[in-house]
């Protein structure tokens, strides 16, 4: 069932891009209730062909049936949350100013709103294949924001995209949204063109740092810049304290091994970086949970080769030890893979130590003292996620600034790769966990696909609706600094 | 009076960012009731300096004592504004969900707000010697935030910039701020050293586009790349429909020559581009009242010297007439030029006709029909702001959409050099006008200096104060995705 990707020749993109770009207007002007409308009905037709869907996906990616259906509902609900927040209003952080403002008598008030960008392209991710995909966090909230959206499709998931795209453009067809509001396109060469083509706003893009710098080495090319929104890369510290470790290491062992495996380790927020009391048993407790899982088939074959790759050069770190490292019969499997070392040896070699092996390997540093722990922590660049697991009568205080100098989700008592898909939730981090402030989940993803407007002494029937006060009346919206309710 | 830049060498500028970076955790630990005092403080200290400021002002930059004494009071009421910010708090955005977190009994709740980056490089403009530099709305804001600030003066008023930062940082002292929280540095090499520097988290920036792409230069050697958010050019275009060209071209004529010759011409906001009715008397209009206007001298000879360039390249752009064009006696003073064109020459030369020149000079394009404009219009980077002057019964929906596509002002019967110091006024537009959505002038612009954070399950004692229940009590915030009052 695994299709090939089949490339987009460039008049397919130019083509895609300039129905996109001729989108915008009417996506411009559509209202918050139809572009509501737009995300509910792609929710509702996902759903419907979610069974079909899901077995596509499952042939190309080997990700479980089970896992896929998760994932849909969590793709047709964050689609539902975005019609949500149109419905809601206050993104769109409408405002009024009269106080202040020249000449005093009120005929140049300041009435100001977040407008759509216009055309933006979404690269799809390898590993969420619903989710960070066709009709993932992205398309999402750039439909929501009424910007047109052309997607590049991932080769690890061809056949799926196709069909989901499909989906998708019935479902806005069905519902009357603009001819040429949603693309697809298909292939490493129309990628670099989408994210090159001068309509294009914006490029949202989920996936390795080496696939970014080519991005964003085409995007270099543009006469205009524009804003590249990345999420390239993460290891994930967690640290275990001695109380913890004391308290509950099989427990820990257990989930930890859950987690870093979980998706065959093939998680952004796998927890990719463990540290560990040396004098614990908890390296042991890893270690023998993980000799009775099954392998693995990752994503695609270049994912499998990627992963041998990583997991061979932080082997030859220094010294660094594998729990585990059996073989597997088929070529296609990979077993997962504990490493460990000490704090020192981290420290003399963190720069090899900190490449982020995707896939199912994690790596656990024995330490002596949490002060090593904030010493080795002061060297790793941002990650999505920091944890920490400790005993309630522990002084963590420390060591919870370090973790959250480090990451964009601080997470206490739980394990980073159960993601709550809410409306405050941050998935984002300091570089290179992601490229902006604002990233693909949660709801002011939006955000990113927004510019401030104000309207000086504008007359009523040229502000948008949404800025007039027939508009305001159903919007919370600030006057003159003040919050006022709809 | 006038000073010359005494260069920082390199430790200086080394000294600068380290202590700013060890001002940091300080800065992010302090609370927003301190840092309101911070910002007031300093309003004070200015305020009473204000006097002796100026006249160092006026000598090192002729904008007058008039102007200078205004963007004083400015430049108190922006920091004032950032106080009040922080007192009302919903910039911070804060957040709890409960519902839909993992686990599903509260044990993962997620809390989220928006954190200081880290310490900020603001480089001053030459044209607001106040309100954009040194203590202007960058510092401001980034105070606010809780970011240690290191500014690049600007060589046209270097004194000013020194006595201003004697008062910053007295008045910081004296309220008990974190030592290394504010600094200066002088000098291009050292401006390019600091946004290289790698403590630095992000650029403020607001001059030229040269300028700006040494910069963006010195910034691309970084490890670890941080946001640039500068504003670089704008020609701020104007379109004087036929129905106001008829019903009040003397009473516009005499408003756009205060406007393009305020401050010497030197705002980024100036009238560049006007757009005028073929068949009216507008242009005879300005060049009668521009013909007895005094002579100007500019804020630099460096500016006077690539004002005169800029005017010659403009005037040899095809078929450009000269209004106006007297010689002034003295070669440091500059007369306001007016040039005109008609709509044929401009699309044939629009490349050349686009540049910014930045002092008194105004092109008035002259047209025979409004789509004309809109074909012009969308030849045309992005501004700062768009204005139409038009009379009640005119259409104009086709227009305010295109000037809406350009800027991110749209003025209606006004002027865009009249910025109205409020809360929601937006200063930005698409490139070149500005890189960043959120700018220097708002309430939004402390937006720039923070990053979303999330906490999951985290013990009360170790949240921020902002985020635990008493924190939150006191705050406008979001629960479960619903805006909860303070």
């Amino acid at each position: 069932m695994t299709a090939e990707t089949q490339a987009s020749p460039t008049w397919v993109v130019e083509d895609q891009v300039a129905a996109a770009a001729n989108a915008a207007p009417a996506a411009l002007a559509s209202s918050r209730g139809q572009r509501a409308e737009w995300l509910t009905r792609v929710a509702l037709r996902l759903d419907e062909a979610g069974d079909d869907l899901v077995a596509v996906a499952d042939a190309e990616t080997h990700l479980s049936v089970d896992r896929l259906r998760g994932e849909v509902t969590r793709t047709t609900n964050q689609l539902r949350m975005f019609a949500d927040v149109l419905d809601e209003g206050s993104y769109l952080e409408a405002s009024v100013d009269v106080v202040g403002t020249i000449g005093g008598d009120g005929s140049q008030e300041i009435r100001r709103f977040l407008r759509p960008i216009g055309a933006v392209a979404v690269f799809s991710a390898s590993n969420f294949p619903f989710a960070f995909s066709v009709a993932g966090g992205d398309t999402a909230s750039a439909l929501a924001a009424g910007c047109p959206v052309v997607v590049k499709a991932h080769s690890g998931h061809a056949e799926l995209s196709r069909r989901t795209a499909a989906v998708v453009n019935q479902a806005l067809d069905e519902v009357g949204a603009p001819y040429g509001i949603f693309g697809l396109v298909e292939g490493r060469e129309a990628g670099l063109a989408l994210a090159a083509a001068p309509p294009v706003r914006a490029v949202a893009f989920t996936g390795s740092l080496p696939g970014a710098e080519a991005l964003m080495s085409a995007m270099s090319t543009r006469e205009e810049p524009i804003p590249f929104f990345g999420e390239l890369g993460s290891v994930n510290p967690v640290v275990i304290t001695p109380g913890a470790a004391l308290a509950r290491a099989q427990e820990l062992a257990a989930e930890l091994v859950a987690s870093f495996t979980l998706g065959g380790g093939q998680f952004c927020t796998k927890p990719g970086l463990v540290f560990v009391p040396s004098a614990s048993s908890f390296a042991n407790a890893v270690g023998e949970r993980v000799e009775s899982l099954p392998g693995m088939i990752l994503l695609t074959e270049r994912i499998a080769q990627s992963f041998d790759a990583a997991a061979g050069r932080l082997r030859s770190a220094g010294d660094v030890r594998a729990l585990v490292h059996g073989a597997a019969d088929d070529a296609d499997v990979r077993v997962p893979v504990v490493l460990t070392t000490t704090i020192d040896n981290f420290l003399e070699h963190s720069d090899a130590l900190l490449e982020e092996a995707f896939g199912p390997l994690t790596l656990l540093v024995e330490y002596r003292s949490l002060d090593e722990v904030i010493t080795a922590l002061a060297r790793i660049g941002g990650s999505l996620t920091t944890t920490a697991h400790s005993e309630p009568e522990e002084d963590i205080d420390v060591l919870v600034t370090s973790l959250a100098e480090r990451s964009g989700r601080v997470v206490f008592d739980g394990w980073p790769t159960g993601v709550s898909v809410t409306w405050g939730q941050h998935h984002g981090g300091p570089w290179p966990a992601t490229t902006s402030q604002h990233t693909s989940v949660g709801a002011t993803a939006i955000r990113r696909f927004l510019r401030p407007i104000a309207y000086q002494g504008a007359p009523s029937h040229v502000l948008p609706p949404d800025l007039t006060d027939a508009g305001l009346a159903r919007l919370p919206h600030r006057r003159d600094g003040k919050w006022v309710r709809a």
